[in-house]
């Protein structure tokens, strides 16, 4: 067994199965502003552990959206007292949200494809070059040798197409299609899932859409544009949270645009904003400016003052970042 | 060989692969408003005779849209005399636009996936199980015992993922997804294509979008949008063509919505309809009502008269349609 320098151990496929099958009470975690991967991949493992005989219960420190009710029931308690706690691509405790008061410190698997996993599990079954956390716990699935019934395979389908966009981004690998096509073998209906998860959207938000796109900036000859979220767009449309975050999707959608800035407001003087970016541009570089960071194609800071402050601020970043990328040539503010 | 009541002989695939085995040259033709699936399969098709010493080319009735510049080159001009003409994923004739009057009555292979194919080829390789033409396609390449290279595998891989909205779409099936991971295994930069084929919307395209959204009109307790596009909004934005098919995406993408409706002006006084609709709502039946067709979710008609004579008919016809739905419930207009 590896053992690395924070004393997390890290699990191989088969260690963690063997730890599966070993115990009685799984306790299974997700993590806070639950998302199709992790409900889907920690509902994916209860059906699993139930067919085996185990008892095991599912907990979301958030209600769980509606629109997952297709696969995320109701489960039983499991008591703490002798139970092992299993947390779902959860890649730091403090993803835990409210249930971190209960079990932080206290993961004894931790089953993952973020690189960014922080070790804080006991155990640790990281697959980062899986896709999606469903993508290891089909793995994991098929290695317990478990019938996977129709409900399983909706859960697992779901982890995988929410975390690739529908088989859309880059992190899409020949495995990712191959189970897929497994889990076509099931009673899927995947055109349903996938119009649960990416086709619906309501009145409210495509009201705050029109009203983002109507204040949208276009700046250094239409390669970057700025979304403002503002307060007031919040309140009259209805729409927070989660909600929001097809905003800064839309920001990269723009045919010619490199750079796709959302500054969401949070208080009066506080703003969230939100990068995007295609080559040769970092999202993460340009956001770590501003005391934030990320991934290279998606980032984010924080950020205090007006909208105008914060507006200047950003666009400062982005300008430095074009003069440098485009050495020479002319950007306009 | 079957030969079915029009004297069109039905091809198997060993018969397909025989036929592009034996001549020497080929014009391949692509339908009007081409798309990614013809013209991904059309030029995956050219590829695979390229490699085996066929002379070949590629017709599409219309300009080639640059976002496929990274599969669909210029091909040399293959003379008529002698040559075999293939018409790939052209369901009907009509659909040849441009080039039928100099092809009409002079396909002799035709290689498609709808089911609603007029069997006007002398020869036909239908595969209506197929969720595009580049799945039948990637058969009859693999059959022929061709080298898939890349460019071929990215013309295959834009066929299957347009044609099923990034593997989004009911039409997706086991063999989809295994195909796909096939494609996998060449240099095949999918996020890119994904991006180029569903993320890119042009600023006139977005502005187009606000206009529609904020003429929209919700009926039948917000079971019903209807959407139009008149030839004002089409002249400010200078949007027109196949840049305006995505509109009726959004008609049925709104929550709750059971129709959506979208009425595109192209002359005056004439209306193109397009209908999206969810179980248990017939599309194409609604439409028959309009002396127009189409499949069960979605369907057309063109409709003559001014747009608020046209509202009234299309709605009417919906009306219809919810009150045998929902037969004693309630129904505004």
């Amino acid at each position: 067994m590896m053992k690395n320098n924070s004393g997390c151990n890290l699990f191989t496929l088969k260690q963690t199965v063997a730890y599966l099958k070993k115990h009685n009470n799984y306790i299974i975690l997700t993590h806070a502003s639950p998302d199709g991967d992790t409900l889907g991949s920690a509902y994916a493992l209860y059906y699993a552990l139930n067919e085996i005989g185990k008892t095991a219960c599912v907990l979301c420190p958030e209600l769980i959206p509606q629109k997952y009710n297709y696969f995320a029931r109701k489960t039983d308690h499991v008591h703490m007292e002798g139970a092992s706690v299993v947390a779902v691509d959860v890649a730091d405790e403090v993803l835990l949200g409210a249930l971190r008061e209960e079990f932080g410190g206290k993961i004894q698997l931790c089953i993952d494809h973020h690189i960014s996993n922080t070790h804080y599990a006991e155990n640790l079954y990281l697959d980062p070059s899986a896709a999606a956390t469903a993508e290891a716990m089909f793995d994991i699935i098929e290695r317990m040798n478990v019938n996977i019934n129709d409900i399983t395979a909706k859960a697992l389908y779901t982890g995988l197409a929410t975390d690739t966009g529908c088989f859309k981004y880059s992190n899409v690998t020949e495995k990712t299609h191959r189970i897929a096509a497994e889990l076509y073998k099931y009673n899927l209906d995947a055109a349903e899932i996938n119009r649960l998860m990416f086709d619906t959207k309501s009145k409210r938000l495509l009201k705050l859409e029109q009203m983002v796109l109507t204040a949208a900036e276009f700046h250094f000859d239409d390669r970057c544009v700025l979304l403002p979220v503002t307060s007031e767009m919040q309140e009259e449309t209805g729409c927070s949270g989660t909600e929001l975050e097809g905003i800064a999707v839309i920001s990269r959608s723009i045919e010619g645009v490199k750079i796709g800035i959302t500054v969401k407001q949070i208080e009066k003087e506080e703003f969230k904003v939100s990068l995007r970016t295609y080559p040769p541009f970092d999202a993460s570089a340009i956001c770590r400016k501003l005391g934030g960071g990320g991934h290279i194609a998606a980032a984010g800071a924080t950020v205090n003052g007006s909208l105008s402050q914060v507006k200047k601020l950003i666009l400062g970043a982005v300008k430095s970042a074009l003069e440098e990328a485009y050495a020479g040539s002319s950007t306009d503010q």
